[in-house]
């Protein structure tokens, strides 16, 4: 079995160490970085559409020498009804070195990985993992902080349907943080996938160090319940709630942003925002993680 | 006129050997291959949807050190009405070295081939020809027999409709091989291009060496005149009819295949099977096609 | 401010012979030219659909070295909604050493540059400009006549729409070209960017140095008012007009060619029409703007 990077639940807490390890090295060589992954060739397989996390991924894998192959369909277009595991074996008798998944179905880059002998890389699976972007957020909570032990870190928004959130509620904890989870109660799991507190929004972000908003996935909802005027006040760090922040709190967002919604225009590139950030980091993360399971590390 | 790779038709024998010659020293330097496609470009011209051959293509140009530049379009979209000519004299203009073309029309590269000074490469036309697929089947049989000749090809399916099996209807009798074909009778054609004999398809898979399914390709047909099952019973590879192959016979397919249609997915990977040797194949002689087209040796 | 490409009208008559002088530098380095751009990263963003400059674009930075990412969109569908500020903020902090926009909006790229670091290139936007196109045929002018000042270029068809025509119309008087506009009545605007002579399309073309037909853009059309046929007749270059023409005249046109509608198809490739040497200038002419943009110059 190769060493593929499935979830934040299948990382050892050494393992996302020698990770966040890894991407600092990529960061002091950035902009031109060792072309360890030369004559290498990596597939993009974006089965959701997903411009930045694909372009994160390709300006990775290029900046250390490999070649990608891109891939992307729209939900409805298929490949000749083929099934994931033939296209993702067809990737591996051709040679790839690693076959990087976006998918809406949770459990599919698991599933596969057992079957495979190419590793496989979860881009984000349904509402599951996001491994990547958990990876780059940890990373830049890191590197702002010092250390990511000891954070109080809330999560706001729809954590139900959020596969960031879900990877952070496994993450965070193992590495010593502290998570608070906010938000309309009917976007609120039942259960979490980790020790979390809830608290009414206010609090939550007094509470915090770092004030993660979620993306409000306005294309799921046919009926949000509740108005996008009603959620910025109720629920956005608008620039009244933004006044609650203590003075080291940080602002982190996934991205796209929906300006205005989860997050005041006016506070995305603010001084305390780490979004734009966060973007520059998941490149170097990526360049961590494609290096780990190509050239081994584990 | 430019060194084209048209289709099976117009390869001498020569030239077939010489191309199974050269994907054989692609062979020996994977997958550190020298770079003597660097500074080239090549197009990837796909008016069918096709991830596998385009994939295959990009791979192969990409290993030897050539930039590639893709288009593709669904059948119904069209660059702004422009003919294929003026776009593959555009490409020429910027200088492309290569261009790979797939066209639901059976005769458009050969039609262009003589209009331009650019090498074109049949990536699969209409029902016509599919030459790179025929190259990469006969350089698997030479692989795994020792040579093409004396051997007995069975071919099962929709002959008709069938690129692949057009091209190896003209190029399995070049090499010395013996024809077979079987599959429904409203799916075989009133003429061959090639010496053929038909034979029921239990006769079929008994005589042969080579026992090659064809896809099923379900998207075309209205009315297939019979269910999925009443096929996989009556014509396809299933664990049943399986027993009745000899002991050396092996099983191709072109890909994608349609798991429990032509062939039980429980033989799709069995030892007896080398369909992923195909793909493997396939970017290994689409390495010397290219070197071939590019670098000459006609 | 990052050294971005807008229109023609920013681009000074210095800049503009230095971006001229530059294309013949690469024109000199073809096909192996040095790698200035090796570990550089283009973005390709294209909300039109356009495979000519795009491909364009793609093999002048590839052959410079540099990595290109390609981004594309049909007309209906967006990145879930982000807007383009977000989305190439985003790919500043990536790392992107330049973005290559392609819009239908006038002055999208206009009021985008002020607020990014990251240098753009206006690959065409609405009917305002296309300033690659229009200094490509500046170079083509340029290369065939020895000078453009001095010439007479006659621009036929819908002046209103074209935004190579808009360009020209800035660009041209400020090189010390004549221009004479022709066409329809109500595909004319009222006012020009510049200075122009109006005349019926049979004295403009014995008139010209260059004929410069544009593309009769019959997708945007619900209703010409004429026909194809009686636009060929009234204002295309038919075999007849051709005839019109001074013996050192030659014929331009951005493509793709309507063949039989601006142009008698016969003429395309005529020995008087430099419509392949302006696609083959493309690519030189870009490396030189990639070049200015990425490297400096100005």
């Amino acid at each position: 079995m190769a060493n593929s990077l499935l979830g934040m639940a299948e990382l050892t807490r050494p393992e996302i160490i020698h990770l966040l390890e890894r991407t600092d090295y990529w960061a002091e060589h950035w902009p031109s970085p060792p072309q360890v992954l030369a004559h290498r060739t990596v597939a993009n397989l974006f089965f959701e559409p997903s411009t930045r996390t694909r372009f994160s991924f390709e300006m990775a894998a290029k900046r250390m020498g490999a070649h990608v192959l891109n891939f992307s369909v729209s939900s409805s277009s298929t490949t000749k009804g083929e099934s994931l595991y033939d296209t993702v074996k067809t990737l591996e008798s051709m040679g790839f070195d690693a076959v990087v998944i976006r998918h809406k179905e949770n459990n599919i880059v698991h599933d596969l990985a057992s079957l495979v002998d190419v590793p496989l890389i979860n881009a984000g699976t349904g509402t599951s993992e996001h491994p990547t972007q958990c990876l780059l957020d940890l990373y830049t909570m890191k590197q702002h902080f010092g250390e990511v032990k000891g954070l109080t870190v809330a999560i706001i928004g729809d954590i139900t349907h959020s596969r960031v959130a879900n990877s952070h509620l496994i993450a965070l904890p193992k590495l010593g943080a502290r998570v608070i989870v906010s938000g309309p109660r009917h976007l609120l799991p039942a259960e979490y996938r980790g020790p979390v507190e809830f608290m009414p929004v206010d609090e939550a972000v007094s509470e915090a160090d770092v004030v993660m908003l979620l993306r409000l996935q306005l294309e799921r909802y046919s009926d949000l319940a509740l108005s996008i005027d009603a959620y910025h006040r109720d629920y956005g760090l608008s620039e009244e709630r933004f006044k609650l922040l203590k003075p080291s709190a940080v602002i982190m967002h996934p991205g796209p942003v929906n300006r205005g919604v989860e997050i005041a225009g006016s506070l995305v590139e603010c001084e305390r925002s780490l979004i734009n950030t966060q973007v520059q980091n998941g490149v170097l993360t990526r360049m961590a993680i494609l290096e780990w399971v190509i050239l081994g590390g584990r």
